[in-house]
C-alpha cells in the first residue's frame, strides 16, 4: 500500500460543518487493518430520504444488492461503511452478512432494515467477518455525534492517500441548507463507477424521488466523467441523504424535480461532486498529473465522451503523460480505436494552449519546446477538436506511472 | 527503447528456407533510426495473389489507405515496408509519400502502381521523408534474393526485442508447399488489430479471392486474439501473398475455398499466424509472462471472447499477474464489466489446475501456497466458467510491469 500522499492533493481541506439530522461514528473493527479506524456509521433523524447510484458492473457486490433493494422504500436511518473488505463475490456468505449487519444495524437505531444502507470496499471474494462490525454498531450509534465528516472520510479509506471531503452551503427557499459530501477511491475508478464510494448529506427537505433525480443527472459530468485506469469496481456506490432537518427552520419541502427553488441547490450538489470525483482523480493510484480532456465537434454528445474515454483510458496516452511528452500521435491512435464517427483530415488537437496539430497534420507553427515546457506541469488539459459536429465532453482522468505498477502488483500480498 | 531481449523470446528460432517466387531486400535508409536497416522490399513473380487484413482505427495511416485500394485488384509484385516513421495522421503530405513510394516501388519491379503493397510503422504525426525510401529501391530489386527472411524481420523491428518469425511445409496435393512469415509488434498491440505488421508468403497457388478467405477467417484465433495495452494502432496490416511458384513442380491451383485439398494447408497457416501472434504477445513492452485466458460457459462465444479480451486488458489484473498474485477477485471485477451476461454466483475460476473460486466463492480446497507457487512460472493459464452456456473464447496477453511504463513513458523524447 502506498504511504507518501499524491502530490496532487488538495493543499488544505475545507473545514467541514456538521449538519442537522445526521451524526456520525467511526471505530476501529479490525475487519483487516490494524491501528486505523475501518467502520463508520452515519445515523439519520427519521424522515431522512435515500438515494443512490451503483455499478453496473454484472457481478455486483452484496452490498450493492442489499442497498438496491432497501432503495425502493426512500428511507433511511443509518449508513454502515466498512474498508479492508468489500464483501464482492462472496456468495451465499454475502448476503448472510449484510443480512446480520443489516438487523443488527437496524436494531441499534432501532428502525426497519429497510432503512439501512450499507457499503464495503476493500478486498474481493474473502468472507466479511460481520461480527466485528456488528460488535461495534450498537457503540458507535450511542456515540455519534454531528461533527466528525473528516474521520468519516478517513475511515473508509483504502489505497487513498488522502481523505476526501467536500461541502457547500446554498440557499433553499430563504434559508441555507449545507450539502456535505466524503468520497474514497484511488483505483480500479472508471465510469459507472468504480471502486468509488462516496456519501453526500444535505439537510434540505427533499422527496426522495426527486433526491435520485439530483443524483442521477449530477453524476454524468461529475463521478461518470473520471477515470483512473478503465477497471470498474464491483462495489461502486453513491449515496445522497437528506435529514430535511432545514424544514424546522423553515426551508420548503421539495416534492417535485422541477422546482424553479431547486437551481441553486442543484448547482451546489453538482459542484460538490465534481469536487469528490476530482480529488478521486488526483488520489489516482500513482498520479502524479491531473489530465482533463475535452472533445468538441463529434457527431453527438455521447460520442465525444466515448472518444473522450478512450483517450483518457488509452495506457500509451496515460504513460506519453507521465514522460512528460506531448505525444499528439497516441491522441490520434486513441479517437481512431474509439471507433466513433472521425474524420482524419479534419482533427486538431491542443495541449493546454498549445495547437499541435491542425487538420489532420502536425501544426506546422507549433513548438516542441513549449509543449514540452507545457507537459511538465502538474495539471495537463487535452483538447481534440474533431470539426464534424457540435458534441462535446469534458472527463478527467490521471497519468499512468511505475507507482501505479508496483501499487498494484502489490496491493493483496 | 529498450534494448535487453525478452526474457520470454522463443529459445531459438525457426531456420527460415527461402520459397520460390519471391525475393527479399532490406537497406539502411535512415528514416530515423542510426546504423539499422529500416526498409524491406520483398519482390514478386508474376502471377502473385495477395489478400489483406488491416486496423479499425477510425484514423488509419496513409499506407493502410494505399494498400486498401490496391487490393481490389488481388495481385502483388511488391511490397515495400519502412520502420521509424508510421506515416500516419500526416493528411495530404502522407498521401504524397504513398504516391511517390508508390511510383517508384512500381518503376523500380516494372508493374503497374497497382501491384504495389507498402507498410510503414515508428512514430506517428511526423511526415515520412519518401526520398530516403526511393532513392534506395532500384538498388534493392536489384540486390533481392530468396533468402534474408530474418533479416527482413530485423529491419521492421521498432521496440520489439527480437525478430519474429515463422515458417510451415505442407502437402498442397502432392507437393510439398511452403508458408513463410514475419512480424513486429510490442506494444499498442489490441485485437483490430494493432501495431502490428505481419507479412506472409506462401508459394501455394491460391486466388486472390480465396488467399482472403483464409486470411480473414485465419485472424479470428490468432492476431485478433492477442492484446498487450488495448491500444489499437493506426497501421495495424496483415497481409498474405500467394506466388503460385509451386504450380511449376505439379501444385494444385485453388479458386474455390471450399476446395477440400485446402484443409492442411489452412490448418498450417492458422499455426503460423498463432505462432506469430503469440511471439508478439511475448515481445510485449516490458512482459515478464504470457497470460493465456479461456472463458468457458458463456452465453455466446462472441460473448466469451469479449469476457475473455475485458480481462486480458484489465490494468488490474495484469499487475496482479506482474506481482505473481493470485488475485481472482480482481478476475471477477473484469467480467462483471464486460457488461456480458454472467451470473456472479456460478462462476468458477482456475489459475493452471488450481481451482481458486467455485459458484461465486472462494474455493474452500484451494491452497493460497500452491497458488503463489504457481504465478511464479513465465506462462500462466487463467480459465473463467460461466456456467451459463456453451460459448468459449482464447486470447492471450502479457503481464503489465514497470518497464512497460518506463518504455512507453520515454519512447518519443
Amino acid at each position: 500500500m502506498s504511504v507518501a500522499i499524491s502530490p496532487l492533493a488538495p493543499k488544505k481541506q475545507p473545514k467541514m460543518p456538521a449538519l442537522d439530522g445526521v451524526r456520525i461514528a467511526t471505530a476501529q473493527a479490525g475487519v483487516k487493518y490494524k491501528g486505523r479506524t475501518d467502520v463508520l456509521a452515519m445515523v439519520f433523524d427519521e424522515g431522512t430520504t435515500a438515494a443512490g447510484v451503483f455499478t453496473r458492473s454484472k457481478c455486483p457486490s452484496a452490498p450493492v444488492e442489499f442497498c438496491r433493494n432497501n432503495l425502493a422504500g426512500g428511507a433511511a436511518r443509518i449508513l454502515v461503511v466498512n474498508s479492508g473488505n468489500a464483501n464482492a463475490f462472496t456468495g451465499r456468505k454475502g448476503r448472510e452478512t449484510t443480512t446480520k449487519v443489516g438487523e443488527a444495524a437496524s436494531k441499534a437505531v432501532g428502525a426497519s432494515v429497510g432503512e439501512v444502507f450499507m457499503a464495503s470496499t476493500g478486498v474481493i471474494g474473502e468472507p466479511l467477518p460481520a461480527e466485528r462490525i456488528t460488535a461495534s454498531l450498537d457503540g458507535m450509534v450511542k456515540a455519534a455525534r454531528p461533527e466528525g465528516w473528516l474521520e468519516a472520510a478517513q475511515a473508509i479509506m483504502t489505497t487513498d492517500t488522502y481523505p476526501k471531503v467536500a461541502t457547500a452551503m446554498v440557499k433553499l427557499g430563504e434559508v441555507d441548507v449545507t450539502i456535505n459530501g466524503i468520497a474514497k477511491g484511488a483505483g480500479m475508478i472508471a465510469p459507472d463507477m468504480a471502486t468509488m464510494l462516496s456519501f453526500v448529506v444535505t439537510d434540505a427537505p427533499i422527496a426522495a424521488p426527486v433526491l435520485q433525480e439530483l443524483l442521477s443527472k449530477g453524476t454524468g459530468k461529475t463521478f461518470n466523467a473520471v477515470t483512473v485506469d478503465s477497471d470498474t469496481s464491483t462495489s461502486d456506490t453513491l449515496m445522497m441523504f437528506a435529514t430535511g432537518a432545514a424544514a424546522r427552520r423553515g426551508a420548503p419541502v421539495i416534492e417535485d424535480a422541477r422546482d424553479a427553488r431547486l437551481s441553486g441547490l442543484r448547482r451546489a450538489l453538482n459542484r460538490v461532486l465534481k469536487n469528490l470525483a476530482l480529488q478521486v482523480v488526483r488520489d489516482g493510484e500513482g498520479a502524479r498529473k491531473q489530465v482533463e480532456i475535452t472533445v468538441t465537434g463529434a457527431k453527438s454528445a455521447r460520442s465525444a465522451k466515448k472518444i473522450a474515454l478512450s483517450i483518457a483510458n488509452s495506457p500509451l496516452v496515460k504513460t506519453a503523460v507521465a514522460g512528460e511528452d506531448a505525444n499528439w500521435g497516441r491522441v490520434v491512435m486513441a479517437v481512431g480505436k474509439a471507433g466513433e464517427p472521425a474524420d482524419r483530415d479534419l482533427i486538431s488537437i491542443w495541449f493546454g494552449d498549445i495547437r499541435v496539430a491542425h487538420e489532420g497534420e502536425r501544426d506546422a507553427a507549433y513548438s516542441e519546446e513549449a509543449a514540452s515546457a507545457y507537459m511538465k506541469r502538474d495539471e495537463i488539459v487535452l483538447r481534440v477538436d474533431l470539426g464534424i459536429g457540435r458534441g462535446k465532453a469534458t472527463v478527467w482522468t490521471c497519468d499512468l506511472t511505475k507507482e501505479y505498477v508496483a501499487i498494484n502488483g502489490d496491493y493483496r500480498s
